[in-house]
Order: structure tokens, then sequence, then C-alpha cells
């Protein structure tokens, strides 16, 4: 039945300390089928874009055994572009130029055959647009949700009715703070929680990530890279591996999404090591599951006593 | 043998979000012992304090196990004073005052009987008195130093010599960037670690800590606290709680040394929750273990490939 992966695809222009690249694949649903597609196939993307989205790019989605039956390719009109540019220490970013474009009339229709897909990922965008998808969708059974800062603040009441109808939101920690409106990041995951949510995410970037889980809380760690290229999309591959490993695996226990949690970390931390999608284009699960063993030994301890 | 732990004690005011403290204890070797008790006496403490360091104080540190024998009173003088503001999210705090006071001449003079001491732990004082320890011992096994940004800026070519003369050195995120001139963490404990140190641990606060041993990493994750009252001496905390592992387990392989670290972890955690020492003055080491197997619990996942 595979994976349902809704949201952006985009020309994304970014600049970092060390090098800087124009018009290269970028958008949230990318990343989330690309990192997805290494798990189990096969993964459905809805999305838009125009008629000057390359045609290479759309040929490398398909190797990946991702379903773009549902991208909407519209006639005259141009891709969404992003432009950004990485501080220092990569861990802070200004947009400089945002160009909706296709996305500005964006009504994600899911096509009639993928209405019963189980297992949904909503990258992010406008959430009365993640609300219309799920209305589509009869038996959602697992859904995951992303979103950012700007609909934190712009589309507060649609964020909380989402919550409510998701079975897990993914933020980071300035997000997640915001949202509970508490500086403390244990009390503003449980406020966020309580309002009906079974499972929280929250990505701290080179921190690793926590997941807040009925009620356990475990922390996974970040994998120590030393040579971070472009931190664009890590959070979208994170959520991708994620859903990826669940779907597999098709188990949903609080242990299994730890383990989900560690897989989304590690696709995240290929995501890192090279500009755009890059990092994400020529892996094996062979090579993913080695990166997890390297978490497993990263984060162990055990007890003498 | 026991644990030689030297450095300062103070009468600290502080002021957070929630609460003020007057001239309560405060200090790095007063940290360092009384988390380092839970584990095996005797603790060694070295230090000096003025005629007006109230009794009570010495009282609480002697129902811990800890010999103040070499702990230097000075008649006339006043002991170190410290004032201290934490902003809103308490992980950044201004020093609004420091009075010196005996410190200013503090000659550290290890008892006769104490230079045989193997376990050593140098809370963060000037370099040039810890170097000035450490050539008063005949056989010191395993070093433990912790430092500040102050001493970096100031004291480089001292802090070099130490470094090859400890096997632990313990700092956090910022002063270990600042130390290695390099913006990437990993990066930066490398190039540390190639200054001729066996082990080092970076502290990151609510972020958990870093062990760069040999060729392993390990990240230990922080404990989810609900309510941080003070975080001053959290890092001395850790230090005492991993040297007090180490020293009651005689192991120092890399795999206890994890451990020490999560003990350590355990131990600031504890700091934390209360102002000044009160958080480390009526634990248990049943109560330490305790929290020591939710780290466990925190940071445990397995592979089901």
């Amino acid at each position: 039945m595979g994976v349902l992966v809704v949201g952006s695809l985009g020309l994304d222009t970014v600049e970092t300390p060390f090098s800087r690249v124009e018009d290269a694949l970028g958008g949230s649903a990318t990343y989330i089928s690309l990192a997805a597609s290494y798990f189990s196939g096969p993964i459905h993307l809805v999305g838009v874009v125009g008629e000057d989205f390359p045609r290479k790019y759309i040929q490398m989605l398909d190797e990946h055994n991702i379903d773009i039956s549902g991208l909407q390719i519209v006639a005259g009109k141009k891709t969404f572009r992003w432009t950004g540019k990485y501080h220092y220490d990569l861990n802070t970013r200004d947009t400089l130029l945002t160009e909706l474009n296709v996305f500005e009339s964006f009504d994600p229709v899911i096509p009639e055959e993928r209405k019963k897909t189980r297992f949904v990922c909503l990258g992010n965008i406008d959430p009365i647009l993640q609300l219309k998808v799920l209305d589509q969708l009869t038996e959602p059974k697992f859904v995951v949700c992303d979103t950012m800062n700007f609909w934190i603040e712009s589309r507060k009441a649609e964020l909380f009715e989402l919550i409510k109808r998701v079975q897990v939101l993914i933020i980071n920690d300035s997000e997640a703070r915001l949202l509970a409106q508490e500086p403390n990041l244990i009390k503003a995951a449980k406020k966020i929680k309580e309002y009906g949510l079974p499972h929280l995410i929250i990505k701290k970037g080179e921190h690793g990530a926590l997941l807040f889980s009925d009620d356990i809380i475990f922390s996974a760690p970040a994998y120590p890279i030393e040579l971070i290229n472009d931190p664009t999309g890590a959070g979208d591959s994170f959520a991708g591996g994620f859903i990826g490993y669940l779907y597999k695996t098709q188990d949903t226990s609080a242990e299994n999404i730890k383990r989900a949690v560690v897989y989304g970390s590690t696709m995240a931390s290929f995501c890192c090591e090279q500009f755009s999608t890059k990092g994400l284009e020529n892996l094996s699960y062979l090579r993913v599951h080695d990166r997890y063993r390297d978490f497993m030994s990263i984060a162990h301890f055990d007890d003498k006593d």
C-alpha cells in the first residue's frame, strides 16, 4: 500500500560558509520521499511543480521507486523557489527569498487509489492544506506531521485541530517552546502532548532528538559529523526515515518508535553531509543500517551493579 | 586512599527567575566533594576559606565523610564570594560580582599523607595552581581537570601544559570551541585530544554530555528536569560523580568511563533541582543508582534486524 507523502517540491539556492548551489532540488516532500525510499516502497508523492521543474529531478525520484502520479505539473507556471544563507556555525540561517509560484494556489488532491493509504507523512506546508489532505483519507492509521515557526504563529487554531488528528508531530526545540509558550522543554513537551497527541518528537539539530511517547521519554543522540555541508532538508529527511522504517516494520509500539527516531536521525545525518539531496541519492539499506549500528554504539552504556 | 579534591569554596549569592539566595554554600571543591561522597570515601578536600566561613557548612561537609584537614582557614580574612544572576531560560547567566578575598593568595598545599593519592579532581581554579597541585603528587594515576573560558583566554600555555599531564579534561561546548579555535564540536574535540589527552568530556547542559575516549565517541543524554531551580555547581557535581564512581570501581576502562559520565550527569541533575548544595545534601547511593537506571531507560534502544 505504501507511504503517502504530501509536501513541497522546490528549487533551492543555498549559500553556506563553504559553498553555494543554485536551483538545486529541494522541498519537504522531496527529502521525505527520498529518505523513506530506502526502507520499503512504494512512496506515493503528492505535490506541485511548475513546467520549469527539471526532468532530471523527476527521473531521479522515479529511480528511487517514488511514485509521482500524484505530482501536479502546472503549465505556464514556475516552481516554488527558496534562497537561504547559513551562518558560520551552520546552526542558524536567514531566508533571503521565497517565491511561492505554483505553491500559491496548491490544492492537494489525493488520487482515488491512494485514499486508503494508512501511513502518511505531511511535510511542512500550510496546516490548512495538511487538514485538507486528512479530510480525503478514509483510514489514516499513522499520520506524521511536520510544521514550522511560521505556521505556529499564523495558523495556531488549525495546528491545534491538526494535532488532535495525527499520531506524531515533529518540531524543533524552539518551535516546541513557541507552541507551548513555555521555556522548559520537558514542560513544553508535556503541554503539547496534552493537546491530544500520542507521540511528540522534538529535533535538536546537533544535539539529537527527544521522543515523548505515552509516559516515556527517549533521547536519541546526534551523529558526530565532522563536516556538515548543508543542513537543508535534515528535518524532512528525519521524518522520511522515521515513517519509512515504521511502514517497513508495520509496528507502531513505543519500542519500535524509538528505533524509528534513530533511523530518522540516521537519514538526517546522511542529508547534512552533502548539498541539496545529494547525500540521500546514493545510499543502500546496508549503509543506512551500518550507521544505525554506529548510533547504537554512541548511545550504549550498561549497569555494572 | 580516597579521592583528592582541590578547588574553591565560596559563599554564593544567586538570583534566578524564581528566587534568590544570599551567602549560600558554593565553590567547585564543595560541589565536587559532595557529589563524590555518595560513591566511596574518603574525600580529601584541599581549599581555603576565611574566618567568616560558617561552621554549619564545615559540619555538613564533615557529615558527608569529607576530610577537611587540608582546608586552610585564614584568620582575619574573608571567604571567596560570587554573585550571579540567571536569565529567563536558566541556560545563561551574568556574573555580577566576584570577590576573591582569601583566594587572592591561595597556595594549595597537599598534606604529606595525601601526596600519594591516585585519584585526583582539580576543580576550576587558576591552571597555575592546578599545576602546583600536580607537582606535589608522587603517583597521580587518574587526574580529572575542570577549567573555564576565563583561563582558556588568560592561561593558554599553562592549560596546554596541564592537558598533557591529566587523564580527563571536562569543559563545556563553548569552551571546547574556544580552546580548539574550531566551530565544529567534533573536530574541536579531536584537536584537543591531539594535544595529548586520553579522555575529553564536553558538557552540553540540557543537551547532555559527550565523551571522546581513544577512538570512541559516547553521547550521554541529559535528565529531563521539569523544574531547574539553580544550575550553579552542576558542572562541578558532574566532575564529582564522575571521579567518585571511578574511584569506587577502580576501573578506568573506556566502558567504565562511559558509566562514570552517566553518574556525573546523574549528580548534575540532582544539583540543579535545588538551590546551592541542597540538592546534593540528602541523597543516598540507592537514589543515585535509581536515577542512573532512569538514564538507561531514556537512552536505550536496540536493533530489530
